[in-house]
């Protein structure tokens, strides 16, 4: 490719989410409208730099994908800085300093969660210029207050619970649903608040089972025909058990309340993002064009209270952004009766 | 109760489903503006009729019912001819056959899946003037060409698929989704076909996993990016595991593929129902007020080649309506590639 | 293009509609798959076959599109055997066969409403292969019981007149909807009946605004706190005004009853297609696939009783396929108390 | 009603929006749950108050409304601080201040957008303890940085620009579609960007149809095939025709390109309300109930920042909050290629 203009490189990394695109036509849009600059789509994230899978985006290749979930580039998990076993001779990192060389890249901006957000800071420090953006349906990226994605699953998981309602109601059951959330509980605290659940457990909560289990009874007892329990998958429960089958197995024995179980799964995470999702990208989009333009490097675009900013990648890399027990949803849900395991 | 008018009793038996009110609206508004008859709503199922759970229904009560899914009456899978041990005492279709008459209905309605059709068969034959209602999610009540619930089921699992695309592609994997059809793959074949799914497991078809295998390779080999299975939850399968597990773990295995898998569950009966559901559920409603009129009990209503009949109820009950091999979207997706498991 | 295989062109014309792309994609995976055809598509209707805008699509053009509105293709509303004032020395109908012979077509799939079957029918006997494809959101080609898009509108139109209910009660209000058909009421009679609508105004049925007005205040008298009026854009009305505003200002002097008005206007015909518009798509392109197979050609692809099947095109055109006034919805309306002007 | 406990009456007034019950819900169940008040439901905004139409609600007349759109109270448009010609007599806030202490009212939470603020304010220096909670769909209560409602209504708009994108695209049109908002542009900025419009027209920036033409033609240049304009209803236009009409004939005259025009309507204030919604109508609910307990009165409750907080009454009537014309989204809209207008 000849080259005379800025070029931007944009990857994306780790699990996709709704919104990504837009993100990608929020960085390339600003960076050919108002910078002039040119765009390089890197295809199956750092693979893709390894193997050269790349092309030259012009501007009419984003027209029409801030509607598409997923990830136009493709995307995947390799690590470069992790060497696997038997791999020992491939040193990525500095293959990927070479073609960033060869590519005439000038900057290159890496769409992804935590893990994403730590390499980019390791290829900064190797003296890439790099940007990153945050995305995972988690919402817990540290160093923002919110990642697009979120919104839309929040809304999605919503939907599921509104269902489970209609049928929990002409069944007088509980209905426990499990929602995305390894480590954090975004996604069961506000869908669940959203949905009117009556018991929200998450990872960052201690519950205590036969408290649970109290709760649904005086439901029961006051004449409430059936109750929503919201779990993440990340609440502590034996591993050999999804989180949903082991509470609703254990709530059906300790109060004989007929118990169904739903996970949700991966829809969580695909279809057309939410207009909050697609406005969230879009701005973290063009601010990293921006901060390209700027020079601002070894950076990841950040939203605090509804600002746009920045924030260093070195302090990002490694740290999760937890709901924290005062969050003010558990509060307030607490006030209105919520349970919260306690 | 006092009683000037023509009596009928309304219940909402087995598992709910999208439309069940727009069954009772058109039957009670078809009731009573038209022929003006009373209704009595039953609570939960047969269980209503035998503790006498029942209220009188005016208009004003089935208005705003027809966008609300589930069932507004209740439902519960009493079998009242089914005894169970510990329970030889309560003679509970004698009992029904008091509160009929202590009731003063001239008629009763039973909204339900096969089970209910059955029990509503053996009713008719006690003495009661009953007249049927066909509704389940999963199409296969024998004696109908289509039963509400099914359309709303097969729109949310159309639309789970299609998000499950999105994340297929960008990740490169085959997605196994398991949906619901324990005996019957009504729903697995429509939104299979209908979401572009790249093979369809039924309960109603043999398999053989090493063509399903040989399947997804062949997709690989010519450069399509990721595969859509969808598998009926009541295909063979050790019952240890559920069947997207089952086939999901033997698909990676087989194939190196990396495969995921997804449950839709319990959100593929809730919600509001489709408007061709609502539409269904009132002309099988208004049809069943229409029989009652006329005196034409022991019937279920029915649609036959898009034209509202009825059946007799005792050559209904304990049959499966079963999806036939030849059926055209087997045959149609066949031509088109899609693997079928042979 | 050079050429060992029968060659198909493809080409969509009139209004666009949810559920094209599902058709093309029926005909071209069917030819390709099953019968080894080559597929041609042809851009912007027939100005494509007039201007040579053609592309051979592979398999793999297909892939996705299932669930995308619109066409792929473009469409136009150029009617070649319509000449225009200035346009008298095109002979297009002469230049489409000539084109049609330089492109090797062995047959051409025209997938449009009725005056797209009427030019199909023309270049049909012009000599050229034709088989026809119905689409229209409204429902009312003559010759099947059904067209692809109609579903999916009456989906929107329902989810529409729900949003209504709860405005109109919040205010008290009398809702006036106006929904698209011209000449026919066919959406406005299936989402007037799936959302409850109080009056359904229809092309094919005069009304009575006494009469109207009168079912207004009735309701109003008997304590029925908002009504919702459905009205087909084509209903007898004054040219100068819409439907809906005739209506509404009409019943709001008559009633003094506060009225508001919408129209649904071109968010009908938009969007991604509902699961039976994509199935009854791709059933109607699967089969044409089979007639051009079988030569059977003059002909358009047609459902009966829900049976696949083919008429003439030459029975099709320029007839509309109205809704009888006897019909079902109306009359099991009528019977729960709607109001269809008279 | 006799009385042991706190008595706090509700009421909505003005336009309804989604999100209202989710806040009748909020006060109540915090009220009920955490301080052990009473609820008191007043009909129909102001008038429920003069008319005495009230009702004690219990905690279970609040399960189950957080999905339910408009208003379980009903709303109205009275004003009474405004003496309409020929009601002079009627002394309404010296009948309301009566009322309120016949109810044995302590507080009363008014829910409404400006205008009900404003006599939420009156009412307070009458010496009534009044909370307020903001609400429209047009996100424009001066003292607040959102209101709930508005994210459902850009939701909606933004699903509607979504299905005209692919008929736009089959048709190779300019599409104009008119969203709400008679004095301020949130919902047609919001939507505008989130679902990609070309051009955006707000009645807080003047706008140049000679610019907005050029910018279309420009398009056209490019070989974009067809574009998207969003008007909200309030921008500069002859009052005869509304702002789509206007716009719309004035583009197609001036660049000759195919022109269709859509007005969204009262769609956009109906249905469920989205997640984002609930939850912050949640909050602003269970806000008032705390402000009602700390005897903080003559107050409406406020989201800066994300943090919940209140701001006096006195400060909040008769103001709009208007658009900035600085707004980042105008901002990074021009930097990425969107018309404003100028």
């Amino acid at each position: 490719m000849g080259k005379d203009k800025k070029r931007v490189g944009i990857l994306t990394a780790g699990g996709d989410c709704p919104g990504i695109n837009a993100a990608i036509r929020g960085v390339g849009k600003t960076a050919i409208v108002k910078y002039g600059m040119e765009i390089v789509g890197i295809s199956n994230g750092f693979s893709g730099l390894v193997d050269m899978d790349v092309n030259l985006m012009e501007e009419k290749a984003l027209s029409g994908i801030i509607t598409v979930g997923g990830t136009i580039l493709g995307t995947s998990r390799l690590k470069p800085f992790k060497r696997s076993a038997g791999e020992e001779d491939a040193d990525m990192p500095k293959i990927i300093k070479e073609n960033y060389e060869k590519l005439g890249l000038d900057a290159i901006v890496c769409i992804g969660g935590n893990g994403t957000q730590k390499t980019a800071n390791l290829l900064s420090k190797e003296g890439l210029n790099v940007v990153g953006i945050p995305k995972t349906i988690d919402n817990d990226v540290w160093g923002t207050d919110v990642t697009f994605g979120f919104d839309s699953a929040v809304g999605i998981a919503t939907d599921a619970i509104d269902r489970l309602h209609t049928t929990a109601n002409s069944h007088k059951r509980v209905m426990v649903i499990e929602l995305m959330g390894h480590h954090t509980g975004w996604i069961s605290l506000y869908s669940g608040i959203a949905a009117g659940g009556d018991v929200i457990l998450l990872p960052e909560l201690e519950y205590d089972l036969d408290h649970v289990a109290e709760c649904l009874m005086a439901r029961n007892r006051v004449g409430k025909p059936y109750s929503i329990v919201v779990v993440a998958e990340g609440i502590e429960h034996p591993k050999k058990k999804s989180a949903a089958s082991y509470i609703g197995k254990k709530i059906q024995k300790m109060t004989g309340l007929e118990t169904r179980e739903t996970i949700l799964g991966y829809i969580q995470r695909g279809g057309s993002p939410s207009a909050q999702d697609r406005i969230l990208a879009t701005r973290y989009g063009a601010h990293a064009a921006d901060l390209i333009h700027r020079g601002e490097f070894g950076t990841m675009v950040s939203i605090k209270n509804d600002t746009i900013t920045s924030v260093p990648l070195e302090e990002v890399g490694g740290k999760l952004r937890l709901v924290n027990p005062d969050h003010y949803l558990i509060q307030q849900g607490r006030s209105m009766g919520v349970c919260f395991g306690t």
